[in-house]
Order: C-alpha cells, then structure tokens, then sequence
C-alpha cells in the first residue's frame, strides 16, 4: 500500500508541477492558434473611387489628402477598408474586411503606427480580431499585438507577424500577416 | 488511517482538477462581472459650442469640420469626451466621462472604428475601462474588445456590446455599452 | 512512515493554495515586473525641424498644424516619434523610440488620449510594448493602460503610471513612465 501512496504522491506532485510549467509555457512561448491571412490596401488617389479602400485623411503642411506626402509619409493618418483574402491575390474572394487606420510618425524613415481590426465573416471564421502596434515598414517581418477579439475570437490575444510584399504600384500594396494567438 | 489518506487525496486530485477546469471556463466562456453603461455624443456643429462634447477633427475634400461628412461620413475622425450615465437619459447624472475617437472608415455602408476609454471616478466605480474595435454601425448589438482597465478594473479583459438608438438629431446620438469582463 | 506522509500531504495542500493564491494575487494586485522609462517630445512649430520629434496633424478650424490650438489643444492629433531614455535627460543616450498619437479632447480641461508604442532595441530590451488610455493631463500620476507587447514582451500585459514633468518651454515636455506588468 505504501508503493500505492508513494505513485499517487509522485502522481501529484507531477500533475502540479507539470501543469504550472505548461501553464508558464502556454503563456510565454507556444501560440494556441496561427492564422495566416492577407490584405489589399488601394489608396484613394482622386480617380480611383471605384477601387480604392483606404483614403488618407491628414497630410503635412504642402500636401493634399490625394498623395502619399513627402518626407516618409510623415503627418499621413489614412483610414482603411481592405478586403481580407486568404491567399496574396487581389481578387481572391474576401473573407473580411481589414478597418481602422495607419499613420506615419517619423521623419528619417518609413515607420508606422498601425490600430485596427480584422473583420470575418464566413462559415470559417465569424468574429474580429483587434491589433495595435508599431510598423517599422522597411523590416522583412515586424510583429505587432493582438490585443483582443470577438465572437470566436472572444479573449484572444497574441501577436502577429506582418510582412509587406513590394509595392505592386504607387497606391497599391498588400500585406502577409500571420497571426499566432489564444 | 488510510481512508482518511485515500480522501485526502480525493480531495487534493479534485482540488487540482476543478481548479484547472475552472479557470479554463472562466477564460473562454464565462464573463465574471457585467457593467451597462450609456454614453451621449452630441457633435460640433459650429453653433452648439456649450453642448457639444465630440469635435469632427478630419474631412474628406469638399466638407468641413462642423458637418458629418456624405460618403457615409467616409474620411471624418471625431475626438469625443462624452457624459456616461446610468440610464439612457442624457441629463442624468454623469459617472464619468468617454473619451477617444471615433473614425469613418468605409465607402459603401456605415462603418466607424473605435478607440476610447471610459473614465469613471464615482463612489461606486472608480478606474478606467480601455476600448478598441470596429463598430458595424448599422448592426443592432455589436462587439468591440475590453483590452485593459486601470483602477478597480487593473487586468480587465472581456467584450463590450453597444447598441445605437435612434439618432435623437442631426448631431445627437447615445449608445447603449453591455461590458462583460474580468 | 504516517508522519512522513503528513508532511507530504501538508506539502501538497500548501503547494494547491498557495498556487491558487499566488495565482490569484499575481494576476490583480502584484505587478510581476517593472521599468521605469521617459521619452520626450518635441512639437514641431515651423522652424525646429531639426529638433521636433512630434507633428501636430489635426487642428480645430482657425488653427495651423505649428502650434498647439487654444481651448485646451481641443481638436489637435499629434504624431510622435520621441526618444526612449534612462532618466529624464533629453540628450541621454536613446534606448528606443516612443511611437504614435497623442489626441486632445476635451473643451473644458486638458485632457489627452493616447495610443502608442515603446520600440525598443538595446541589449538590456528588445521588443516593443503597445499602450492606450486616457491621460487626464493636470493630474499628478495616471494610469494607462498596457494592452499587449512583443519580441521580449510577448503576452504581457498591465499599467503605465504616467508623470509629467513641468513644460521645459512651450514646445518641448517628458514623461516618465512606471510601466507594471506580467
């Protein structure tokens, strides 16, 4: 009988030791959940109405809302409605719609400053995912947070990595984002 | 003896199994505390100075910024500082006050997207509740992510549900906010 | 043999409360970490461009976007790309870069909202911590709060206390920041 108690005792002090590490774990280095998804931004240039999904809304001293300014962009608020694909192809069938709004803060390089939402609605994926972070857009892969969501989302958190393909215009670019989230 | 020692461990395997369970449940499914609050935003209109408490601060060319912009306010950010009361009355008494921004973001449907904080300082609440997501306008009860609080609400997460009435005027709306986190 | 086993069964009970206690504690009231920081703005005003380290890109009508507008900045965005450093000397050496807006809303008070990001790149810290919160600017110390990070920051999550030191000139202002989180 003593054996018994001696497995059950260490059976215990396994579960609890075990669970506080993968707990620890969980939380610091193995994301629940990866997302891979793309999104398609056109900027509003004053002849694009049709296709355009963002439009800038601030500009600098000098400049008008229909250009990107100057001087990396900087005093540019654009608000954004991007469609969401699930591949990196324009005309793929959308699964959401990227909103909220990039902006550009610094002088002496590109660098955004990125809050906005993930919106999906499909049989897939029904909820939205909430992102806030810095952009150093010239870094191949910069990470930003996920700071919460609804629906199936509800309570998640995390990070996601976004990678800019070269931009296939002067308005148009897309961006890779891989979300790792629980 | 030992049925004593076979019920403590009983208890001691229960204890680290509900205990697992329940933290589990209460992470993805259970809110722990609900707050319903309304918020009035009544918008600069260039003549209501001393009831204003949201200011339009960008418009799309051809508007100004004492008139939601057509295009379905496409390109308006408004910054707001609004009364939270208890009831849907705006003259009740304010527990606090929104302040943020709201933005416009889409071209073919209202869409706005938020980022504000609640500002409570009353006898029962004292903190601030953060806010941040996309607001489907025309949906009849739509959620946006709870991604912090300070104060009373130090490490609160969760959703927020809102609910437009009726636009009571050109420049007065209130929204109804369910908050449920933890 | 039966002591030896009480002791292990005390062991046990104390390792199961205190985990849950800790836990519990942990996550509302003990701050697992902090870091005390300050950053520094400079506004741009026309004529500083060497200097400024933040644009003014929204201002209420009446105004230009080289000088913060009367009526408590009411309608002023303002974008910002500020050094991170040690303790509260402009000229220390910068261990990051404090990006994104600070927005002013209120008519009757000076009141702030704030998104923004600590970059930081140094061997002591690497990765970036995303803020948001209302920043209720006359008051001594308040708390934003922290909703996500990355690179070393992952997952984490808290509060900001926020000082502001006197206005060094009309342009020119830092503030120190407790940052307390998990």
């Amino acid at each position: 009988m003593k054996s018994k108690n001696h497995l059950l005792f260490l059976f215990l002090v396994f579960l609890s030791l075990s669970s506080a590490f993968l707990s620890k774990k969980t939380k610091h280095h193995k994301p629940c959940k990866t997302l891979v998804l793309y999104f398609h931004d056109i900027i509003y240039n004053g002849k694009n109405t049709a296709n355009a999904t963002s439009a800038i809304v601030t500009a600098p001293p000098g400049y008008n809302l229909t250009i990107l300014a100057g001087n990396f962009h900087l005093g540019n608020i654009a608000v954004l409605d991007d469609p969401i694909t699930l591949d990196n192809n324009l005309h793929s069938k959308p699964v959401g719609q990227a909103q909220g709004l990039h902006m550009y803060d610094t002088k002496n390089t590109f660098t955004a400053w990125l809050g906005f939402s993930f919106v999906l609605n499909t049989t897939e994926y029904k909820g939205s995912i909430n992102f806030i972070g810095a952009d150093p857009i010239l870094v191949e892969e910069r990470d930003i947070s996920v700071v919460g969501g609804t629906g199936e989302f509800f309570m998640h958190r995390g990070i996601a990595t976004i990678m800019t393909d070269t931009f296939e215009s002067e308005v148009y670019f897309w961006l890779r984002v891989d979300i790792k989230f629980c």
